[in-house]
């Protein structure tokens, strides 16, 4: 059994080692490659994605894991981890056959240049053939796994493992009956954020972006921080860690994006070195992925301990733009509650509803509930009712996101479950570090990034997420906690 | 037999797939990623190095090999020219056991790091281990291939392709007869070139750079240039070409480096777009890659019609430098030939020493004729007797170039190979396009680039090193035009 473990685990070393550089090439993708270089790297992910196919559903595999006796292991041992997060995904591997897995690569590949020109012309209609071949082929994926109660769980799982959506729909459910209220209530708040918007040199941003990154936290020579049109973080490994942003000349956005990959490369950045080559060497979901970037985007980020350390400094590099704006004023603007077209742009309010408009039509998608040419006016509806916004045509609506375009249905519902889990793990950190905020409004963020460490990185993939949320705090997902917190910071006017 | 041949290709397109992969990851490594990634990257690089070889020795190429009747195609053809080098790859790859490859890369691996502690100290010792590791490797490499006349020319031949070592031999001893005396001669002549050192601030270093590519030619929105330590060309196919160079506040350098590389790039972004995903597109042979790269460098970039062009642009950029220099005089000071003790940064006439000096070691080396613990007398005693200069120590003689230490012992050759093939090539070019010189004097090197496209960079490695050469001049690798050249060049006083 020994032997078979290891090779086993020389397997799956190989395994996560592909998926490293397939990642590193779409880093260099969105940073670095001349754009005429997208057909060969087209070409090479397919490959790289094909490679790691063909060895992970090889059927060795499947004995392998079938000669180690997991039941001996303690469960909580990685080596038990590894052998339930490879068993999970070499029984679903295995049931999509290889033409399809490349159907929906191909199709994906041809959709996404058609929703750039849908996006840019704003025509929804250029964009409903591959949207409907998209949909299809996710009804064949999800058609490989049998009768379903409920189909949607295929895919939502693929993202958010053993997530269900019934359970979703319960969480949202009680987020937007306090959402839409509150949101009503504060939509017409007066917030001055004037001097949020102007002139902002972009060395002072690169400088001030770096500033902020080595403030939070990290080894040395092990980060780098890169332009690029749509921010995400990347890398090759836990001492590789590849964040990235976009810059604006007339607004600070960049900042905040900036702490937001923060989080997501500390994630992985901090992933046991014991465990780092190996598939459960990675955040456990999309999800808690999403819980940590928004822990410091915002939790962090927006709150008022954090600028009342560093506002001082931010007026020192911008002193065109705040010199007379006093913390309470900047505290408020950039806190700013407004219902607006935008996912991305959203505030920290408004953002949940984005997100659960978009898990229910895409429900309604699976089920077949809505005709996909209808999708423009069922997302006006419900942008109406949700946010009290009017969508004046399809760039600002239906066709915002590329994440249809990229066949990934299933993928929006966890930006919503990770915020809602980072204000747990948050209200944890304070009940086990009572002076955190004191600590942060000194700029010491060790004891934040020590406890995310030890409590959640350190555990890496080997649980799910839910199990690795209730080890690092005590419970399962809950909202509560999130619409508390909102309420607490948002529910009274937020400047003096 | 159009199956096979179906499949086969589909296989060697993977397998060129992956080396690209490689190639990316080699760039990355050299100009982006984080110091403390190198651990993962080495991982990585073992991975696909081994993926790939996996897929070349798969016995199915072997067997798609003999069903693919290739004396039926038209021996011209692009097929037959896939079918003779995948047959000698695969011939060549299944002699060698995978363990001993592993073992190879492995002590290249090792070796690396120390060679890099020697040279800093300067301390030879340090090294021999390591060094001793890696010959005794080549000669278990050069042993599988059985019995051997001349054991060295299993090494040259991964290099430059079907080249022999008598062949080197007989036209390296011609140069040699020719080189010292000229060397003796020119060595102490008076060339003023002081105005070469001084300050040339990066920013208008970078954006001259880049302005001499733009020059040269290339498709837009398919090259990049960055800095690195050591420069290089790499890249991802041919729209996506990567070159490199190394800024020096107080130098040129840069510039010549960056025309050296354009040559390189050129090569590979010219390979002919039908066969530019196989083995067969790329580059015939390091030596016909280093006869691009030197063409441009010294044909091009070090003569005086491309500086009758070029240097009141180099004037305007650096008027401090050049305001009061006459373009003689900066001509005589970029050919300035001076006996020196490191190859890299040899001037056109001495450098071709310096490979010799190499070559005749490797030989001894491999033969048995010089213990390695000698190596630095060696070298000591060549230096003297064929630049007449004295090595102060390993750092500035035989620990200089990192090939040893990464198993590369066969490599140096092609450095002067190429060189003489450049001058070959460019003869020809010159009987094809007898206005050459004029078009270069006015700016424009469309025929140049084109010429080369047509005659050398559209065979891609379909035919043997020579046999393209052939195929471009008419003749095999002669060693007579490259002296002549530098007789012509060097033989009188160059400076007015």
């Amino acid at each position: 059994m020994a032997d078979a473990l290891a090779q086993l685990k020389a397997r799956l070393t190989d395994l996560h080692g592909i998926q490293d550089v397939a990642s590193l090439l779409v880093w260099d993708q969105r940073t670095a490659m001349p754009p005429a270089g997208v057909g060969h790297r087209a070409q090479h992910l397919a490959l790289l994605q094909r490679v790691a196919h063909e060895r992970l559903t090889d059927p060795e595999i499947g004995r392998l894991l079938d000669e180690v006796d997991a039941g001996s292991l303690d469960p909580d041992s990685d080596d038990a981890g590894l052998l339930r997060l490879a068993r999970r995904t070499y029984d679903k591997a295995v049931q999509v056959p290889v033409e399809l897995r490349s159907e929906m690569a191909i199709a994906s590949a041809e959709a996404n240049p058609i929703w750039v020109k849908a996006k840019e012309t704003s025509d929804f209609q250029l964009f409903l053939g591959p949207l409907e071949r998209n949909v299809e082929l996710r009804r064949r994926y999800i058609e490989c796994f049998g009768q379903q109660d409920e189909p949607y769980d295929i895919l939502l799982d693929d993202f958010e493992p053993e997530m269900k959506t019934e359970e979703v729909t319960r969480i949202f459910g009680e987020i937007k009956a306090e959402l839409v209220p509150l949101i009503a209530e504060l939509r017409d708040r007066e917030v001055d954020d004037s001097f949020l918007s102007g002139h902002f040199p972009l060395d002072r941003q690169i400088a001030l972006d770096h500033e902020v990154v080595d403030l939070f936290g990290h080894r040395p020579d092990t980060w780098r921080i890169d332009p690029t049109e749509h921010p995400f973080a990347g890398g090759a490994g836990i001492d590789d860690i590849r964040i990235t942003t976009h810059y604006y000349e007339d607004s600070l956005k960049s900042l905040f994006s900036t702490m937001h990959e923060y989080g997501h490369g500390l994630y992985e950045h901090q992933i046991p070195r014991r465990i780092a080559n190996l598939p459960i060497g990675t955040g456990a979901s999309l999800g808690l992925h999403e819980s940590q970037s928004r822990l410091w985007e915002n939790l962090v980020g927006r709150s008022m301990p954090f600028w009342r350390f560093f506002y001082p400094r931010l007026q020192e590099v911008f002193p065109e733009q705040f010199r007379g704006v006093e913390l309470d004023r900047f505290y408020a603007a950039v806190n700013r509650v407004r219902p607006s077209l935008i996912r991305i742009r959203a505030d920290e309010v408004t953002y949940g509803m984005h997100v659960i408009l978009r898990f229910e039509l895409e429900q309604d998608i699976v089920n077949g509930r809505v005709e996909l040419r209808d999708l423009p006016q069922a997302w006006a509806e419900k942008m109406d009712e949700y946010l009290g916004v009017e969508v004046p045509d399809d760039a600002n609506g239906v066709l915002q996101d590329m994440h249809w375009a990229s066949g990934l249905i299933g993928y929006f519902s966890t930006y919503l479950l990770g915020t809602v889990m980072s204000v747990q793990i948050w209200e944890k950190i304070q009940e086990d570090v009572p002076d955190l905020e004191d600590r942060i409004e000194r700029g010491d963020f060790s004891a934040l990034r020590e406890w995310l460490g030890d409590n959640v990185h350190e555990l890496g993939r080997k649980f799910t997420p839910q199990e690795t949320l209730r080890r690092a705090t005590g419970s399962g997902i809950d909202a509560k906690p999130y619409l508390a917190y909102l309420k607490r910071k948002y529910g009274a006017p937020v400047a003096a």
